[in-house]
Formats: structure tokens, sequence, C-alpha cells
């Protein structure tokens, strides 16, 4: 293994020559030996660098076919915020819903201002699969994180798209959230939400939003007080 | 190289490992040898997994000693939001501001709320040292990020201080936010959302930290107005 010092340097530059040449997700990197000779380093701290950078999702190695710039959330990793690591999962939801409280009802009024119509097609599409998952009793999590998501695009921020999801499928890991409980409640906010977003009203999204999670939240709440659920559980 | 889905199931087992038997930060991993026979693997494929977890901040190596968990922030990577790879750094700074705005206002107020009387001496503690830093002309940014986190540290959530560290380092390192026109604005807004939160009163950490954003966003505007700041610069 090379010292610490001279690999970490590579990554740097590593990561400097991907910003200069302005590789975009999926495009090839030279080879190995091409990227020894432009850092003017070994092959061997080359190869500890790649990792490095494929640890993170910013590179990825495809046996036999070469290093090639990750498929995308580039740099993001599935825990960007180390939630695994939190030992107190209950604590753990409770402050996860209190973010989602912080910033989507106002994601929700930016989608209002800046929503292109596609984005609200898209929007409208989403939400009606997941009435379909529902009514056909399937699990719409992952459907119900992309909706969340897509409304956070069309807020034309770029942080947002990225943060959002990494903190709904951290709660998703640890518990269903998709309780037939809240069937009739998921499908009126969601349909009130993408309608004010459609009808460019953000002061309707805001508060549209804002009941949506108090729904998730009270669920939750009393999922917590009413059955046996122990850290860790799904 | 082995196969990737054995190193990804030796990553995903060796997590399991960390997390079932309690590892805190700086505490000592089992041998490779013994994490081979542990995970039922060959030691090439533990040493895959653990460069992929030093990659993202959850186990250091040092040479000779052997393998431990990373000193802090298990799991999140230094740019833990993939933003070093947003190209345009002006529309970055711009949506990160509009994430504070969403944000700390609302952090500020938790913080009045659940701040002990220790959080608030630090509080305190790190306010004056940046006056002080402010007054002596010298930088003061790693300053002002550790009292923003203290602060979301006070609020009694566990996913905030990884969160505004995050995007108030990523502010940073693209435009200097510490310029001497905010030296007076600055000084004021954190002694009033200090003594806020001193007092206990969250309606008046809300609106400090609120006017505390303001003031930083207006300043940005104006350096993207008046100078010919470039998208890259400093």
């Amino acid at each position: 293994m090379k010292t610490k010092p001279l690999v970490e340097s590579t990554i740097e530059r590593l990561i400097d020559y991907i910003i200069k040449n302005d590789l975009e997700p999926l495009q090839k990197l030279p080879t190995e030996l091409e990227l020894a000779s432009l850092l003017s380093v070994g092959r061997s701290t080359v190869r500890e660098a790649v990792k490095a950078l494929v640890g993170r999702n910013i590179l990825e190695v495809r046996q036999g076919a070469g290093t090639f710039m990750a498929r995308q959330r580039l740099g993001v990793s599935t825990d960007p915020l180390g939630l695994t690591f939190v030992k107190n999962k209950r604590k753990l939801i409770k402050d996860l819903l209190e973010v989602r409280m912080m910033i989507e009802p106002r994601i929700a009024a930016l989608a209002a201002l800046a929503a292109t119509q596609e984005d609200i097609t898209v929007i409208h599409a989403l939400r009606k699969e997941i009435e379909e998952l529902i009514s056909s009793g399937e699990d719409h999590t992952q459907k119900d994180i992309e909706f969340h998501m897509k409304i956070a695009e069309s807020s034309n921020n770029i942080v947002l798209p990225t943060l959002t999801p990494a903190i709904q499928q951290a709660i998703s890991l640890f518990v269903d959230v998709t309780n037939r409980t809240l069937r009739t409640e998921t499908i009126e906010t969601h349909r009130a939400i993408s309608d004010a977003i459609e009808a460019h009203n953000p002061i309707a999204a805001h508060d549209a939003m804002t009941l949506h999670i108090v729904y998730n939240r009270t669920h939750i709440a009393n999922l917590f007080k009413n059955t046996a659920f122990q850290e860790g559980d799904k």
C-alpha cells in the first residue's frame, strides 16, 4: 500500500482532472497506464486513487471494460449523511421528519413558482402511478420518493434533488410509511400538492405539503406508540 | 481485482459487523486475517472492502498500526452532496443559500428551545472568538462554521449537525463570505442569535438567523454583481 499522502494527492488531482475535462456520467476515463503518466505517479497509486473514488460514487470500474464516471448522483454515496451508523432509530426517524418539515413545504412552494409544463406532466404521472399502486395494494415507497424528488427537481435548485431522496430513503429503510391507514390521506394530499404546483400557487403548495408531512409524522408517532416497534425494526 | 458482487457483499457484511459490535469512532478493528475468517472471504477481498469504507470515511488505515473506525462524522465524506461536480458555481452558491434559508432559522428556533446551559456557554465562546478574529482582521471562516454547527447540535436533532456544515463549507469553498463589509452585521446578528438562544426565545432566534442569512445573501449577490467573479473563482 502506498503512503497515505501520495494516494490522497493523487485522488485530488484525479478529481481536478475530471472537473477540468468536464467528464460526464458514464464517460470512459483514460487507461490506468495513461492516468499514471498524466498524473506522474505509479500505476498502483492510480489504482488506489480510483478505488477511493469508486467508494465515493464518482467512478465505477467495469471488469474488462475500464474505468468510467459513475452513472448518477456523482460523489453522493447511498447514505451521504452516514445515517446507517445512528444507533437510536426512533430518534433518527423523528429528526428526519423534522428536517422534511423544514425543507419540503418550501420546496413545494418553489416548485409551484418554477415548474415547467413538462415537470407538471411528470408530477401528475407519478401521482397517478402511486394511486394505482395503492389501489392494487402494492408497495409505493420508491415511486413516492420519485414523486418528491421530481418536485425537488422542479424547484430549480441544484442541491435539493440530492438532499430530499437521501432523507426519504433513510426514513423508508427503518419504518414502513406506506401503511394502509394512510391510503386516503396520501392520495388526497398528493393531489393537492400536484394541483397547487400546476396552478403555480406557492402558498397552496406549501400548505398541502405541510399537511402531507403532518399526516406522515402522526402516522409514524402512532406506529411507535401502538406497536412493539423496536430500534432497527422495519 | 475480485468480482464486484463479492466485494460489495463483503462491504455490506463489514458494515453489519461494525453496527452489531457497536464500534465507536477511533476503535480498532480485528486484523485483516481475523476479518477474513469472520466474514469467510479471502484477505484480498477484505482489503478491497476496507479500502471502499476508507473512501466513505467509515474506516481509516494507519500504516503499521492497523484498521480503525474513522475519527468523526462516520460515513460522511468531505463533500457528501457531490457539490464539487456542479459546474455552475454561482447558481450553486445561490441554491445553497436558499437551503440555508430553509433550515437555519428553524434550527435556531429549535436551539432556543433545547439548548443546555453548556451549549449556550460554547455558543457565546465561539461568538467571542469570531469577534476577536474579525477585530484582528483574521479569517474567521472555520470558526463561523463551528458556530453554526454548535447551534445545530444544540437543536437536539441528529441529522442537522451533519447537514449544516456540509452546506456552509461548500459555500466558503467558492466565495469569501467573510468580507470586511459584513463585519458589523456579522457581529451584531451573531450576538442577536446567541442572546435569543440564551433567552430560550425561539421566535427571536428564528428572526435573528433569518436576518443573518439575508445579510450574507445580499453580500454575495453584490459580489456577483460588482466584481469580475468567475465561475470557479474564490
